[in-house]
């Protein structure tokens, strides 16, 4: 540990984070894989300090219904400052984090600077417009919980603007929804998308012909949901289907100017297109190089350790893991942030301890995706199934695994009220949605 | 009705409103009143417009619950769209009125204008500062959901900051809360704010010491919740002294500048300042005169008509009836809009069917305010009581007029687990709080 270092850091208290005799583990991001890793290193003689962007946790698997007015936000998020409460040795702070010094062991943000014995990057992921600035600027992501309510604000505004004009093409455009990525989050997306228009729309807007509304399903593939079996990816067209929403296979999005996608295929007209078709790793800017960043994530051993530097950890979605089992990384999902994160505090402890690491293995539960009211597909390793149940398991899962009793209640009350109702109660337009302003989204 | 008029309202069709062989009543506000306006006229072969700014309306009774991280916003506010499901003849548009034209029974919207048979003003009350500049730019309102959630931020933001900094003086004036204006709101307000302090901070902020946090709470008279019975006020200020609140009495301010708070008698230090220290009626430009307003609201006869004005009334907050037996106007409460929306759909049928409209009369069926866990005072009209029991009614009361049943059962489900956990799970900083930026709050 470079002494001079620790003194500089010292001098620049403005973490106000007190120094301890014990190894200080720093972890960016309060993600599935941060949280993960400071709750199995709580209480291990480590001082943990947190760092995010916001204060609470983002269920992120569920974000896509806080968009179509199922779930109000706050039952998805879940502040971590209360999830680490009377943890000894734990600190949080919001912090957006600007740059890693690994030369000196301290990464550097706008509340100062930190010194670090461990650090662990677990950023997560972030929307990919593959360079393309006119998707960046006129689509909507939906990575984050002010961008499912923007989303949401818009959706619903473009209604109220659709009830407003005489001008046929902009009502229709106002009316025609794109979603690009035929992913899990755009599966859910247009399904959610569909049943809105089949049983919440036309009740809202009886002066409006929600016949008319379009609900296109862009998909780059030939099968949605691509890593699910050929099973599961034919259900979900199917239940697509069924729910009026129109998917678009072998179609790749060239362009967007706010009114017309053009792909390579053909052409649609909107003024709503929601980009689900690409994420890449949150980076932090400092550590560059061929070796560090492979497609956009660190590249990390099976440690987890970012190769060629020491002391720097990255999991879950901005970790690449290349091993010789899966050549090209695990997939960029939840339960492998988890068990990443499990597995590296678990490392971390055998470290300080003088034992060996173990290598990560993913342990593939199985994948999961809900199109709709008793509509779900469910991939396990060895039973695949849809319909009715496999939508009981979906909810069943996802509402074990949100994090809080309050917030497993709020989800699972929403749910039973919108099962026998039909309905999706939370229509509200709290903060408008202006269309490119130049504020950022969060 | 001028003919010409309404043919200039066809040659601008904005709202897409279809003329039909009904009197068209347009009804600006989706308060109590006007909800329980439109509720009562609906089905009774009237058009029905309603305006609102928001597409929901607000519980405002719990707005203190949203600012202090007790409910989620989307418990207390209700889609207008929802609740008028399926009702003929009924249109809702979000627009904020800019003007009306009562010569020609006209109003003036940046969506268009439209013709009116009979208006109705529902808007309400904003805050009032006064004409103080400063207080206006510095403090933080209360009144909407947007204002609300700005201050769970700021409150948060607050805590966030004192940790960071070693300024003793800054990081006192970051963990002094003043909340001015005794009145209902400022008290539930202030109990919320003791209950943060004694039961959830300490956990959520182990390396701050939540003892130096100050909740102020600064009145003008020399007793708390004035329109109640004394028995209340004196309960009142014994349940805030028990959670911790300094209540200044007999206390008037007279500015902030964003730190300090200067007042008659002593000054406060602190960054945040909530005003509820005085409402005015949301008027709409147009109608200026001494005999139309009065005291910054409406002046209606006991029928609600605007007096000297033809099919203009104003109802709830916004509207002062002077009568014989309360001379200085009702107060300016829900029971009160809620009564006079039933009453003036009453008498609009009436007139309608050419008989007499009935004078309005108001029916106080009490008063209640809550403090905290276990301690609220209530004030019926022939029974005044505290504590517990009054605390149960408070909530069942709350609890049966919160719209929609999910609405219910999501508050329901807060309440149960707050009581058991003593915990107020939405801390959350969903959109932080920029001080001083000079975008509407809304």
């Amino acid at each position: 540990m470079p002494q001079n270092t620790r003194k500089s850091d010292l001098s620049n208290p403005a973490m106000n984070i007190p120094e301890i005799n014990l190894k200080r583990v720093v972890i960016i991001g309060g993600g599935f894989a941060g949280l993960n890793i400071a709750k199995n290193l709580s209480g291990k003689d480590f001082q943990i300090v947190m760092l995010d962007k916001h204060n609470y946790h983002t269920f992120q698997p569920l974000l896509y219904q806080v968009a179509t007015a199922g779930l109000e936000p706050d039952s998805i998020a879940h502040a971590i400052r209360q999830i680490f409460t009377k943890k000894e040795n734990f600190y949080f702070r919001i912090a957006d984090v600007k740059e890693i010094d690994p030369e000196n062991k301290t990464i550097i943000t706008p509340i100062g600077n930190i010194f670090y014995d461990y650090l662990i990057i677990a950023t997560g992921s972030e929307t990919n417009y593959y360079g393309n600035e006119n998707i960046r600027k006129y689509s909507m992501p939906m990575k984050t919980i002010p961008e499912a309510l923007d989303l949401r604000s818009l959706v619903l505004q473009s209604l109220e603007a659709a009830l407003l004009t005489n001008d046929l093409d902009e009502r229709q455009r106002l009316m025609n929804f794109v979603i690009v990525g035929g992913g899990p989050t755009g599966v859910e997306l247009a399904g959610a998308f569909g049943e809105l228009k089949k049983h919440v729309l036309p009740n809202d807007y009886p002066d409006l012909d929600i016949r008319r509304m379009n609900v296109h399903l862009i998909q780059g593939a030939d099968r949605l949901l691509p890593p699910m079996s050929q099973n599961a990816s034919d259900k979900a067209a199917k239940y697509l289907d069924k729910l009026g929403v129109q998917v678009w296979f072998n179609t790749l999005v060239n362009d967007y100017d706010g009114k017309i996608v053009t792909t390579n295929d053909r052409s649609f007209e909107t003024s709503t297109m929601i980009w689900t078709a690409g994420v890449k790793g949150a980076l932090i800017p400092g550590m560059e190089g061929e070796d560090v960043i492979v497609g956009g994530r660190y590249l990390v051993d099976e440690f987890n350790k970012i190769k060629g530097l020491e002391d720097i950890y990255a999991v879950g979605d901005v970790a690449l893991m290349m091993t010789p089992y899966n050549p090209k990384g695990d997939p960029m999902v939840a339960q492998v942030a988890i068990q990443q994160g499990k597995q590296l505090a678990k490392n971390l402890m055998a470290i300080k301890e003088g034992k060996s690491p173990k290598p990560f293995k993913y342990k593939d539960k199985g994948s999961m995706a809900t199109i709709g009211r008793d509509k779900a597909v469910v991939d396990l390793p060895h039973w695949k199934f849809s319909g009715w149940f496999a939508w009981l398991v979906w909810m069943f899962i996802h509402l074990v695994s949100l994090i809080g009793f309050r917030n497993k209640m709020i989800a699972l009350t929403n749910w039973v009220v919108q099962y026998f109702s039909y309905n999706k109660s939370v229509r509200l337009i709290i903060r408008p949605y202006t269309k490119g302003e130049a504020a950022p989204r969060e």
